[in-house]
């Protein structure tokens, strides 16, 4: 099992060698702000293992992807955007638009996401 | 716990009660096309508890949240895009768009998704 990936600019905020403004960290999952925002509040929750996509998940990834989502809702809350509503987007791969070869969950809000999505 | 709400559409879906093209069932999740698709491939998951939205989650569904991104990985290759790629989107609230309360992940592929995301 790969744990961290020398190159990755994600394992190396996770293992604090690359600056980030963090917002959360626990033994399964790190948040941190998006140097690039595209809304008020844009957030990025890493799982603190190297994984590079969806596409690599397997069963036994499935409470580390559950938890990604219940500190999503607790950072929301604690942002003050629980109630007016936000956007929970991974994405994968070329089509998706993945930059950064980690899987992440983007949390974005503080305005209307735009229609129709994706 | 609230296991079903009788006027919920996606609760009818998963009941068997109102109709839909299902591609995939476990005891925790149900998958199905969108009637309003966004793009060439776009497919609705759903726990099959009701759950209003991510702000309902709690630690207790973390292994729930997690099955939803591993049966979409699963349908993301089924249909032929795992490589091309794909953008995983949940919805919360009136910001982030969501219509129907009963969380759901959007699985959208088969075209370049936009950019600046959200």
């Amino acid at each position: 099992m790969i744990t961290a990936s020398p190159t990755c600019i994600f394992c190396r905020i996770i293992a604090g060698e690359a600056p980030a403004e963090t917002l959360f960290r626990d033994s399964f999952v790190t948040a941190f702000q998006d140097i690039h925002p595209v809304a008020p509040v844009h957030v990025l929750l890493v799982p603190n293992r190297h994984l590079e996509s969806v596409n690599q998940a397997t069963l036994e990834d499935e409470a580390m992807l559950g938890r990604l989502f219940t500190v999503a809702r607790q950072i929301a809350s604690d942002l003050g955007i629980a109630e007016s509503g936000y956007r929970l987007i991974i994405n994968t791969g070329r089509d998706g638009g993945q930059v950064v070869p980690h899987l992440h969950v983007h949390l974005i809000g503080g305005r209307r996401m735009r229609h129709p999505m994706g």
